[in-house]
């Protein structure tokens, strides 16, 4: 059920039905040559789409602009502060909550927005008594991921326009994905790119991390339905959480 | 040219070719009974689309939150503050002018985010040397009003789920529209509304500020069909405008 | 009666008898060369005094800095931050909330406080549950003003240096005003200034946007006093308000 | 000089003349049964207005509102932040400095403001490299008031509404004084007054610190002219400063 | 050899020498009942000290306060925000940075600093040109623990007071270990524990994440050791970096 | 007692038993040829062991960072903003609040830190009702010092590597002091060093502020043995203070 097509009466009977809201966040970022600037965009509606039937949700509009530091300099990148970020969802967080939301479900679909959204969902914690707030970027994607990819990862955190990526496209959004377009890149990640600030140009020039030529539709199902079962589970799990007063001293 | 579902280095060329990017910005906000939450977004793109094809531009992801403070308690809306607005849309201006962009257009769907528009503009005019932003509310549209309303305006400066925006929707985007729930309200805002905070639950619980049942299509085309041309206008005098050096001394 | 001439115990009963404060704020900012750079303050404390003769009101220091954007550039004009305006206003209304008074008026003699006058009215309506905040500017004017003036306006919400605001001048401050330099300047103030950052020296070299000769005190008189009248008819009105619960939902 | 009442091409001749400008900061603030809650901007007024005349300035209109933790919860009382004073004194410097005026002199009547004033003058050394700012509080007035006082200080720092200020009064702005009134309050300030925060509600109800019975024109007269000297010095002593490049390393 | 011992003019000959300098970040938490609350300092004081003199670095004093969230309500544990982190760790690099320090880096002992460690890098590659900053946290040790440790890891990220950390502080800091009162703690980490604001009292009361009784000197020797050879090996890399231009577009 | 050497069920009972913390403030700034960087810093955790002893004080890690902006530009100075140290002393209050700390002793090593301090301290009284913050640099140094030293202060607040500081190091900490290189130096403080924003290096290449040869462990004793004095008194008397409400209106 998509929050912005109701209307204010309509939407007031919905909430005393379920108090789950899903807000989709993504980015504008290069994703090589096969995949639009907005994939992570596209992926998080869909995905967003999908849990919500899932656990009788109502999803907010997207949020098409995130934090994009690492690929900020590639042709199309839009990248916004990781504070601007915050505040935005916290102020949607405390009107959500004002108007009787219970559980405020964020569905990422760009990594580099983590950050932000943990921390936003610390200050709400803080700031709204009773509101539950979840972050969820592919739940247990790294391990369904082991059992069907068919070429290496380069990283363990970063995944970008790659075989997993492009999978996630071909069975969510495959009108959008360009396979004849599609190549393989391995730049070599230095090690120090976790500890020092790297823009992704010092290693690759295609913004594609690995092969995206082998990218297959059943690999994205695979996975993207494993995420989903995770985020339905989490879900669940937190909405039976009795939490103790937030702010107790121990 | 949606800008999102560009790749990467499409994008390059799109941007080589015109400088010109858009960006819709609405709101989530209750819009009485015949209208959906999501109005000022629809709207907003909707005209952001049109406006495109006539000054050959590209068409950024919608920001479909706005600064609701008045309705901010009716049920549905959602709202953001000033400065979260100010930020995300000065974080969008700098990476467009890092990636080429010459001219920055907010089509804004949401008199609510004027405040904000006007002065996010005011900051990228001091931060991007050669970035111009023109920011855009329905350009001219209350003398074209005046040629087609049949019913009164209940205030100078507001116009909301009424004769007006109701045209609106019934013209840029029917199937939101729900005219067999549109009412007639015509609350008596008080003067000091224009000197103190004054939420609107104070005056109206439909949310709705004049007589919806008077839309009609053809007013909206005219109204809007005269907004677009005062857009099409304006963007082309900024365009040629040659301004001095901006943080000259007289 | 003058706030701060009073000793601590004297504004004591003072507020015990009224709880009405007037803080008239104004600007330093290019007037033409008929008009000082304070006129803006000149008017607001005139102003000020007169509203608080009808209404029973205390009337505070004049704050005389104001944000002065569209015509930083020209000699003698000086600029705060919409911020910097709002938070100084905000600490303002929070001590006097602290010190017993209901209703705080701003008298403002400079249109671009505007914007952060109003921001910092929605700050205290949250943060000071009873305190009552109005915010003025020549209220009922542009249609008084149909009456009288003889020279065309040359903007819908500008007016500066002009018939009016130099008539303003010769009812309230006559010995500030140095007809003898009066010059009429009609610049062509492009459409795209409401559209667009555009510093007035874009459109004007001597800041005096109309015919400062057909000035005349009895214009003046007549568009003052009405806008005294909707002052005083705002204000009886928000005292005779009983706002519901400012937090509530809906 | 006025600067206010100047128009702006005369300030323009005025600062090709001179490049000094002086801005009084004052504070409302409870001061005893004798004295006006304004006493500190009156004072800071006619300080200011003595030392253009020695030092050919111009007289900025006076910021009338400043940092009143101490006496916070006396009637009458205002208080702004230190950061709102920081923020709009940097402001009004960064304009001067557009404006081409090369001193900026603060004369300030009243001592909290010390931690503002000081702070806001490093940031400005920091964003304008050719401006220099001076701020002053009766500067050298401790050693001058040694030889005149006749009742004992009751702290190194603070004197209030006492012997001294209540002299200064009488010898800058008499008419403002009630000696009728004036009353002898000697409180036994805690040593930890200096360490801790202490509001002084703690130690007086009067606001009184001393005797100001004792005051006499004449002891004003002695001190203020004393510090009215050690500040015409200061000003020529930073004038002929030609200071090293500000952001040098060593 | 430490920074804060040398006097100003050593200190310059030694950045001649050297243009490394070592920031230790700790955080005082609760470490169960056989290590201290500053148990963070105490690693990242050693690990600082071995480090300086393997790449012949100066070590600043250690910054002791960090980020703890997660068990801010534990007794004893002190948190600060993550931006009281980023700005103080940005403005020490900065005057690294003036001071002619070429290599900035941070050596974390506390898993919760990361976030404001990598943010404030950020805001230095920007604001500094020429510096490079490194921020470690153990790298390489989670490959590293698989080879030695005897107990299961209750997560993929955290480790806390277990048998790792306690094996940590048997080798650097074994005066500071009680292992009489070491115990073994294998709570139930729930899944949703990393996709909501989870304070650690809801899945444990001893701040124990796993078997601290299988700690022993010779697998804090391994890993440690481990972990500052690629501490070397990052440094080394960053040092032959020769980045492109940090501002560049594409 | 230190507090990061306990552990967390350790330190419950500490708190249990006494409610006080102090927290040792310092800086990494130069001291001339004879004394190392991390003077105050030294100096801070020395004094703040002894008054722990007195008081029956938990000690916490000191913060070994200031506001050194006079003498930035000097090899090895290290500088925080104001803010910076303001919003992390806040943060450690509020936390050592929710542990059940009520008096929060800060000893301070660095004058420059003073004005951050007492605003941090007075941030925390509103914040943390029954909190008492205490902030300590050398109370009754200055007329202790008039019985001992033999060569003539430079300036009424300021001291620094000089006769006394140097004195403070040879009691308190004598291995960090190397009096062969001890030097004599007079600069002449310009009067205006108080009224302008004045780097030290404008009337000082050595920062040394008067003559440290003329040093003596004897004078550092007098000296240091009063100022601990009154630091116990100061304590005893807050902690005897029954404060009024802090918020009401007087």
């Amino acid at each position: 059920m998509q929050y912005q097509y109701r209307t204010s009466s309509q939407i007031k009977e919905d909430i005393a039905g379920s108090k789950v809201a899903i807000l989709p966040v993504g980015a504008v970022e290069a994703h090589g040559p096969h995949l639009p600037l907005g994939t992570d965009n596209v992926l998080a509606e869909r995905l967003a789409g999908r849990l919500a039937e899932q656990v009788d949700a109502l999803v907010l509009p997207i949020l098409p602009y995130g934090q994009v530091w690492s690929l900020r300099h590639f042709p199309g990148s839009i990248t916004i502060r990781n504070q601007s970020l915050i505040d935005i969802v916290v102020d949607i967080g405390k009107s959500l909550y004002t108007q009787g939301i219970e559980l405020f479900v964020i569905v990422n679909g760009h990594l580099g927005n983590g950050t932000a959204l943990k921390e936003a969902a610390r200050e709400l914690y803080d700031a709204c008594p009773e509101l539950k707030v979840v972050y969820l970027f592919y739940p247990g994607m790294q391990k369904a991921a082991k059992k069907v990819r068919e070429t290496p990862a380069l990283h363990d955190a970063y995944f970008h326009a790659c075989e997993l990526e492009t999978s996630f496209m071909l069975y969510l959004a495959p009108e959008y994905v360009n396979m004849a377009q599609a190549i393989c890149d391995m730049p070599d990640i230095p090690v120090s790119a976790d500890a020092t600030p790297t823009p992704w140009e010092e290693f690759t020039s295609t913004a594609v991390l690995g092969d995206a030529t082998a990218a297959k539709e059943e690999k994205g199902e695979f996975i993207i339905n494993i995420s989903l079962k995770n985020m339905v589970r989490i879900i669940r799990d937190v909405q039976e959480l009795v939490p103790k007063d937030k702010n107790r001293s121990f």
